[in-house]
């Protein structure tokens, strides 16, 4: 996550950058990527720390109004990429690991529905009406 | 979550507690629980958020620097509780479920070192001390 950029690249800025997750069994899921190297939340300083919140979320927000799932999910784990990223989840009733987190054992066999898929196309702009006011 | 108090009350405000989780597994876990009923941290306005979160990344530093984990772990889930909820957890490598999220499938069998237990037992006294400023 220091070197690639990580995934389809919805938003950035000098701070951090939205991308979306490929995933077959999740539509609209995205990641916040802190662009500087640093392993903890607890390792940026206020300012920062507040700014890249701001940003997960604003996506939060776009992400609930474009996918309309019955639940959110955010978490900040980084035990295999210890770099500060934050997932961004939309979850449904019916998807493969409802209601445990997505990490979890899969519940059962659950293709994206193609409405979801299409209603993904629109988060890049759901994204950016978000943080038109956010420094680029 | 609305209803009962959800674990060892470690500190408390007007806003959220911070409960101290029962958990064979993991020493040092908490949850941040905010007191009145939300589902989404997006539907908290913006200086409810701020507030929350603040008290959040304060408990992960008591947590962090009482703990010394390999890893920060820091999630908002709620699918099967549906209220606003942090979980704030020390990973270690010869824990329970790491690399993986503690959703996952076990690694391996690993009960707590008690060296680990004992340590838990500064982390109300690391909270209190890291949220000193803020209001009761």
């Amino acid at each position: 996550m220091c070197n690639s950029v990580g995934g389809a690249v919805l938003w950035q800025n000098a701070l951090c950058r939205v991308v979306e997750v490929e995933d077959e069994n999740y539509a609209g899921f995205c990641r916040v990527i802190l662009n500087r190297h640093a392993r903890e939340m607890a390792d940026l300083e206020d300012g920062e720390r507040r700014a890249l919140m701001d940003v997960v979320f604003a996506v939060e927000r776009a992400v609930r109004d474009t996918m309309h799932p019955d639940k959110m999910n955010l978490a900040s784990l980084g035990n295999m990429s210890p770099h500060v990223h934050w997932h961004v989840i939309p979850r449904y009733r019916d998807d493969r690991h409802f209601p445990g987190p997505v990490w979890a054992a899969a519940q059962r066999e659950a293709p994206v529905p193609p409405e979801r898929r299409s209603r993904a196309r629109g988060l890049g702009e759901a994204i950016a009406a978000q943080l038109k006011d956010f420094g680029r």
